[in-house]
């Protein structure tokens, strides 16, 4: 098994994008092999992530964007797994980079949905559901998310201060983010007089429908034995899923899929939660957020929201989460949401992330689910 | 590089699905793995290929499926390559396996058309080419590879009995699989008084949109030591691009993805067109097997439809092209017809392809193309 690196990124800003997911992924993609100094003719393979191509009447992507970087000869293929797509696009860059199937390998994720109303868009995310038991009897992901949020109040007694706190910090962080959808902060008092989306959710514990790209360079150690770049070395990149339809879980208090990936990553990467500077995780709900800090075994049961409140997870606390603003308040592009995980955590790491610096950069982890839990991938990284 | 085996495989009849894509994925699946004498546990990695879920409401196929077969924990992903898009998920599955990520992988490609009509299906294929420069102006499949053949007609003086043996051959063999969408002879002069679809393509030159579903089992060869069946040992799976959009190529006499993927294969393989004994190829329309054949290197350029008249493709032949009947009979369920082929090569070798067996398995080839050829697949197999 060879040592992976991430040796470069690029990233749209999230929101509203005037190109085609085709224009933003080639342009991603190309700046993101710039960034590592690789010319595109030493890529061995690209991985591109798309979900909703067809509402952009084009699917088959990777070969336009590939012929866009002027390889057309080089093989791509397009993975989907709901909002974890551009995520498990990593995973299968790493296994063939790890693999020696690849020295150099291109991770591409892009979404365009803003050409979509947001009732036809939702419905278009339903579809990530299990839409036979789930989306066919009315659920969205705002009532999904908006059922597990329910039973973790119930269980432990939260207080709608704790989730919107975890909205406050990801706006700010955001604000400091020239990335993000929503560059502004936002109040306590906002969040608690937004209006119920679906209750006990307001409309600031969700996050926004986002268009946007991201891309990140992998590579095996030796093939860039200088890199241009401060690398990441993929400590663990893993998969995990679970049973799509929440009716199908044991219990509501947490994503199966999260948990079995998180402990077999830490195994692989012979680390412990502690050991982690900071991590993107998956919050495209503030709920998402709670249970993933608890899933990934950074806080015990039942206290995510808590030590949100008190501060714990802001970026001058002890845990920074979501120093790019997370899907609340970067924005969720589906599919280059997880790759643009990735792409804050080099920034991070080279010193980009100007006005938004976590303290340690040592470790970090990324956290990236599949519509409620139905699949889940974990990435940690090391610096050198 | 460990030695990847195929160790079982299951199909659908092609043609009309009664259930969903899901259903039909879960049923071939868990076929697959009984032929195997595998159980569902013993599974590392599930891929799914399925491209027009989105018609059918749902996407995110893999964890679905996955829980169908009663093990919703394992790591799944969706791999989309247009009409490739199955024997793309099998290379990521020969990635995992051969790289050590995995000792057993299932892969499974499904597709439903059949409750789109006609055009709209038209549509959404199209959206498989360049969409901006072909699809904008018109162009359907029917219309590029017409463009193809108007080349290659008008190069090497062909006859339309040329490509009429092809659809002769094809649906003669068809006629001889239960797993068929057309399961009936055609004769010539049928050929000839099909109506023109596109100049010069008649209907017969034209594969149908076909419902369907078909899975394999890749595993290592030490993860199963005393197979149940007779194993297809994988002696090179490659893929590769092209430019998508036809005006982008520098000829029009062949498909420069499957040139470069029959190199590299041959090359891996250690072997060379002549050794193999039949192939199963991407004939979606007959000027595609004709080029298939001469881009492959089975035939000099401009000789293959010639050789096709002559009968040296026939199941009696000196090389048997598509003994299952090809996409043009057996047919297309898009994102089931690569992983199909590897069907067929796995029932001939195992003595199941009951009356049209072809005389050579020792070494049988996949050849599985995306849109005009932006993708290309290449799969050699040797018996043990």
């Amino acid at each position: 098994m060879r040592e992976a690196w991430v040796i470069g990124a690029a990233s749209t800003r999230y929101g509203k994008l005037a190109e085609s997911a085709r224009e933003a992924a080639t342009r991603v993609g190309l700046a993101a092999l710039d960034d590592a100094g690789v010319e595109p003719r030493a890529v061995g393979h690209t991985f591109v992530a798309n979900c909703f191509g067809l509402t952009e009447r084009q699917g088959h992507l990777g070969p336009l964007v590939n012929q866009g970087l002027g390889i057309p000869e080089v093989p791509s293929v397009s993975v989907e797994s709901a909002c974890s797509s551009s995520s498990a696009a990593l995973h299968e860059a790493y296994v063939h980079v790890a693999g020696g199937f690849a020295d150099v390998a291109l991770v591409v994720g892009a979404e365009r949905l803003s050409h979509l109303d947001t009732l036809t868009a939702t419905g278009y995310f339903a579809f990530a559901a299990d839409s036979a038991f789930e989306a066919r009897n009315g659920a969205t992901f705002p009532g999904l998310y908006a059922t597990l949020a329910d039973a973790y109040r119930a269980a432990y007694r939260t207080t709608p201060e704790m989730f919107g706190s975890i909205a406050v910090k990801n706006h700010a962080n955001a604000a400091r983010n020239p990335h993000a959808h929503f560059q502004r902060e936002i109040s306590m008092a906002t969040y608690l007089a937004s209006p119920t989306v679906a209750a006990p959710l307001r409309l600031y514990d969700c996050c926004p429908f986002s268009d946007g790209a991201a891309a990140v360079v992998l590579a095996a150690r030796e093939a860039v034995p200088r890199p241009a770049r401060e690398p990441l070395v993929v400590r663990a990149s893993v998969r995990s899923g679970a049973p799509t339809a929440l009716q199908d879980r044991p219990d509501l208090l947490g994503i199966p899929s999260t948990r079995r990936a998180a402990e077999t990553a830490f195994r692989r990467a012979h680390l412990e939660p502690r050991d982690i500077g900071f991590a993107e995780v998956h919050d495209c709900f503030t709920i998402a957020e709670v249970l993933a800090l608890e899933d990934l075994g950074f806080f015990p049961r039942g206290t995510a929201a808590r030590e949100s409140l008190e501060g714990t997870t802001a970026r001058d606390g002890r845990l920074p989460i979501n120093p790019s603003g997370g899907l609340k308040a970067k924005g969720h592009p589906v599919s280059a949401t997880g790759v643009g995980q990735v792409v804050e955590i080099f920034e991070q790491a080279n010193g980009r992330a100007t006005g938004r610096e976590v303290p340690r950069t040592d470790y970090a982890l990324a956290h990236n689910v599949g519509a409620t839990g139905g699949s889940c991938s974990v990435h940690i990284f090391a610096r050198r």
